[in-house]
């Protein structure tokens, strides 16, 4: 591992000089240096890549935003941030830090705002069908908010805000964001890697050491430094020691969160929260098990094939006995509309439901049981276990067929998110810090100079992930931390 | 929370001096103190409490030892350190740590004999029944490694080495392994309360600042300081940050586990590892489920009901939806001996399978489907799903009983474990060390004069639990930090 020690602030003579120091260009560390140059700071801005972006600008693009934006209003939906907290409480739980995320969903609506005076724009129409993405340009789109458990919990409502782009939308959502830091006079250095984070001798954080092209290059901040560095997934001996779930499988990043942020910081007594929560995806496809089923290794539902993909990702992979199998009849896969495919076929087809259990390794009557169960309720509109939507309902006959997902999609324009084990993720543990994006040391004291924001620091997750709260809470907390680190006083030279 | 900042060495007057410092009286410390004192360093052991003991002198104290120690061969077991090996990397894991798990393998029939000669007994008499804890003073008994499918990667030996005493026997452990270090030469002193490591303007750890009755005291370690201090598990902070599951959940400790070695090595730049994992005991009576069966909140069945009960346990809390329940027939239940029903009734009665699911509120069908299906298997002496003994298998007929686990237990003698909840435990996770005991910093390099060992390291576990393997680990990488760091050169006072 490269060391990450910390450098005596005595040792260093400056290459640059300015306010707020933001390290790491996606969607946090754009954030955090637009709000700091809009308030008057001197604001440098480095990325260890040859551009800005970062792996928010390889994401969906997804934004969960709510509490009665606009374009859940033109889509007639009457959202407050009560429903929309108790919402994410649910999903995001167990164990999301109610503080951050009191603030995040009070706070929507004017976020929504922002987005849109950066130059964003969002097509005031409803995509209707569960989906990881929609195949369309439509603006809002369900996050689950409209399954059980969590309709029982808050009034449900479409969350998710896409800018408008065809397919992928992050690179959009990046280009306005980096547009806006750099029009309000931040100033980018690119190809530059901070190496370590440089401390005075009380222990304020006031500058970095970095690289750009083999070449040592150091940074003084005045005010101070604010690590947007994102998360670890890229780094295998990170994942051993803290998210071990995740070795082997497809990582959702551009390559580069290795953790580096977050490691300088410990380095420097920073606590750090939560390290072993993943986001975790599936290649299941949402419009076949929801009118099928998702069954793990013996046969057993598990979870409600209608919540958000993510939640039924994360219920499968951390949770049950692999391999997982969809399990569709012939009526419900020719039910599914085209465009939501995803290139799927059926396996393993056959008459009955002995054979097909048999052809997938499991106990004889392992399939028979569940699906004769799932059927009884079914005739009655019911799913007394796990409450999938009534319109989801139907009792399967055959002939039937199972997925795996280690099969991935085969949608022609991405590769499949599983990379042959059917799973990707991006971890969503780091530094500790406070609403405002203030490190904490591990006696819960600031650290001086030192702020971070997006997947460098532990924000609003508990155990679960919803699509769009990543982008979302990155831009949310780093707009909090360059405004407070923008009014911090500078600290002149020793 | 307490302030762990460290001090510099240059503000310090040292009231006590020492080769090898040892902070925490528990099993890992006295096992460092004895291997420290016997290679002739000057020794001091800091405990906090009154008296030495910590959570080691409170558990249950079973050892969990093989490869063909003399207590195996008397019982008739051929055991092997690859067979060992197996089992745990299987049992402990995902994710175990196998090279400290190797040499703790390699080593285990030396680790024996060493607890033999520090005066510890054990009865050659093997307990031959699933149980938590047997009732005889049998000093050998079995923790699942005869159940599927560990039995299916390693030849099947029990290794649950019990020394002889009624019950609980951790006391005896402790009380042997300090007068063995005291014997050795270590000054024990009581009530002293470390806070906060002393490093020097090198980074190397030179001694710690302490607390006596409200007063400073501080000590100096001409050699190292090994941080035995224990988990966190009574660290409300703590668990919140790392290990929410345990939260408001019984805890398997002495009270004083509050993380503070793992927090004041953190603050000079130690790395952690696995701050998630937990020991996680659920107040399930093995004799009952064997008999019967464990199923979730969906009636579903979800582990083997014969493996290590606290597989079992991690396997409900960790994945599956509660309540949990036992169940069991009326021939099953007057099938279990009396010593073994450790207070526990049953509740729930019912003629019928239906009325058991309406009485549980469970999905009509729920429990039907399940006891079906297993009692269609177990006429042919079978458990497809999880492959129970053959020797537990038998349909279950009415009168039914449930039984919630978080009534616990009522054995007369001790307080059930679950505090209501049904649930304890304790924290697996803790400082990244070599297996000699060495703290790593953030980079992987190691933090010179500082060592420490049992739970305020992360050591053997991934994420899975056995009996015996917290004092067994605890005690073995203990004396390996023993014995290192009374090898390591002395630094002169500066």
């Amino acid at each position: 591992m490269r060391p990450v020690e910390p450098v005596a602030a005595s040792l260093c003579d400056y290459d640059h000089e300015c306010d707020v120091l933001v390290v790491g260009f996606g969607c946090a560390g754009a954030a955090a240096a637009y709000e700091a140059a809009a308030a008057g700071a001197d604001v440098i801005v480095l990325d260890r890549a040859g551009g800005p972006g970062g792996s928010s600008a390889m994401s969906g693009g997804e934004l969960y935003l709510g509490g009665g934006t606009p374009v859940q209003k033109a889509c007639g939906f009457d959202d407050t941030p009560e429903d929309m907290f108790a919402y994410l409480r649910a999903a995001l739980g167990p164990h999301a830090d109610e503080e951050k995320l009191r603030l995040y969903c009070d706070g929507s609506v004017e976020h929504f705002q922002w987005f849109r005076d950066r130059g964003l724009t969002f097509n005031e129409r409803l995509y209707d069908a569960p989906s990881w993405m929609p195949p369309t340009e439509d603006g809002l789109m369900w996050l689950g908010e409209n399954a059980w458990p969590y309709n029982t919990v808050a009034r449900p409502a479409p969350r998710g805000h896409r800018p408008t782009a065809a397919g992928f939308g992050g690179w959009l959502i990046m280009e306005k964001l980096v547009e806006a830091a750099t029009s309000a006079g931040a100033v980018s250095h690119t190809d530059t890697l901070a190496t370590n984070l440089v401390v005075d001798g009380r222990g304020r954080v006031t500058g970095v050491v970095a690289r750009r092209y083999g070449a040592r290059v150091t940074y003084r901040a005045r005010k101070a430094v604010i690590l947007t560095t994102g998360g670890f997934v890229d780094s295998e001996e990170m994942l051993e020691q803290h998210a071990p779930v995740l070795l082997g499988h497809g990582k959702v990043s551009d390559g580069l969160d290795d953790g580096s942020g977050i490691r300088m910081a410990a380095a420097i007594g920073a606590a750090t929260r939560r390290m072993s929560v993943v986001e975790i995806a599936l290649t299941v496809l949402p419009a076949m098990i929801t009118r099928g089923m998702l069954v793990n290794a013996h046969g057993q539902r598990f979870v409600s094939e209608d919540v958000y993909p993510g939640l039924v990702s994360v219920a499968a992979v951390q949770h049950q006995p692999g391999p997982y199998w969809a399990i569709i009849d012939e009526e419900g896969y020719e039910d599914i509309p085209r465009r939501d495919l995803w290139g799927v076929r059926p396996e393993h087809v056959t008459e009955t439901l002995a054979e097909l259990e048999e052809a997938l390794g499991m106990p004889p009557g392992a399939l028979e049981s569940t699906v004769a169960t799932y059927n009884r309720h079914a005739e009655q509109g019911e799913d007394p276990y796990f409450h999938k939507d009534a319109k989801w309902l139907r009792p399967l006959k055959g002939p039937f067929a199972a997925v795996d997902p280690r099969l991935g999609f085969n949608t022609g324009d991405r590769e499949s998110a599983g990379a042959g084990t059917g799973v990707a993720g991006f971890t969503l543990g780091g530094l500790h810090t406070t609403v405002d994006g203030v490190v904490l040391n591990l006696s819960g004291e600031p650290i001086l100079g030192l702020y971070a924001a997006g997947r460098a620091s532990s924000g609003i997750h508990g155990e679960g992930y919803i699509s769009g709260t990543s982008l979302g809470d990155g831009t949310f907390f780093g707009r909090r931390a360059g405004r407070t680190a923008a009014q911090e006083t500078p600290v002149s030279r020793p």
